[in-house]
């Protein structure tokens, strides 16, 4: 496509879910442009499988930015408390699990905007997901929607109407089943890709936190050969 | 009002207007936990003029958060670009200027509004101000109202219905010399403040950037005399 090639934000954690929106963006003719955080996570190892796939779906660039969430504190994933594990299912659908982080996605759809303004993408990508029992306030649907509103009044591009921005969330209604499907028969192999929120230093899943049992039944549920090398 | 004061996130940059949005916010009774960013700005200095006005304004407590705009780009506030000098009042007005930084408020208030989250504060202060040419498309009040939107949908506890977050600024529809009056009956001392872009190593504001330029008026039209020093 060339020249004018149309160039999408891509949101890439390394999992399943942004893998898989990097993969739709990728079928759609962008140009890739990835964007992951160094947050404080305790899966910090997630950001090297974000690498090897943002390489494998040849994005344009892999920005890696900082960002200091630990600091502002609430949650298990940056925190001290225990990643919980073992769950039932039923049991993560009750509540916002303690694995929320306050402001996450609010946080990186805000450096996605930045970086799309500065590179000249209309489109940014996040593979967030209302189902499937996520429990998180800002997978939702009206969450998107809203900040796509509030982008094209917060940007320079976006008031001189050179940019009309779009966030799009592809997956926001999918089971993860149907994600694994979206995504193999796109060719992604999952194998790449590292969900588990309390992984190895090998970079081996733990196969028993929220993350580990959603993704081992979203394979089953697929049909699909579960690559993961869980502990 | 003891231990059920109410509380407020106040973004703090060590200048004229986010110095006034806390003074209004403690005149208002709130318990000031203040906000700030080393964002790779020149004028990095700042911080320490924003870490002199929380405590003289009694704030909870002083965060100081690192983020990464530098990496994404785009401004002259953070890049090798020159800060422009001596332009008139006029051409400041005319185009979004180079210190323009994409995303920079959207930014920042998402910091707020999760460290909000955290703290149990529903209300944020920013002194954003839409006139006196500053023609940042984040400082107008469409802006803000699209963002407290967004704000009681991205959250845990705006979804539960704890917290209704409000977006202040207090200062949305004043001019600088009336922000100046403002800060001058409530108690402020603009001597513990800096605006400019691009201040001496000793804290000394330059005189002539389009943030040094606007705050003299400011002075002027407000009919104060001047507490800064000038190189």
């Amino acid at each position: 496509m060339g020249a004018t090639q149309k160039k999408a934000v891509v949101l890439s954690s390394g999992g399943i879910d942004s893998t898989t929106a990097m993969a739709i963006a990728r079928a759609e003719g962008f140009a890739v442009y990835s964007l992951s955080f160094r947050y404080g996570q305790r899966h910090v190892m997630e950001l090297d499988f974000a690498h090897r796939v943002s390489n494998a779906l040849e994005a344009k660039e892999h920005l890696i930015v900082d960002i200091d969430l630990a600091k502002i504190g609430g949650s298990a994933l940056t925190g001290l408390f225990e990643v919980p594990k073992g769950r039932d299912i039923k049991e993560m659908g009750r509540e916002i699990p303690m694995t929320y982080v306050p402001g996450r996605n609010t946080i990186f759809l805000s450096y996605a905007m930045a970086w799309a303004e500065v590179v000249g993408a209309a489109d940014i990508f996040i593979g967030v997901n209302a189902i499937d029992y996520s429990g998180y306030p800002d997978c939702r649907p009206e969450f998107i929607e809203a900040f796509e509103k509030m982008a094209n009044l917060a940007t320079k591009a976006g008031v001189e109407g050179k940019i009309r921005f779009r966030i799009n969330a592809p997956l926001v209604c999918m089971t993860k089943a149907e994600i694994i499907r979206k995504g193999v028969e796109l060719g992604v192999d999952y194998g790449m890709t590292l969900s588990c929120y309390d992984p190895s230093q090998e970079g081996k899943a733990c196969g028993h936190c929220d993350s580990c049992i959603l993704r081992r039944k979203g394979f089953q549920e697929a049909g699909v050969l579960d690559p993961t090398s869980y502990l």
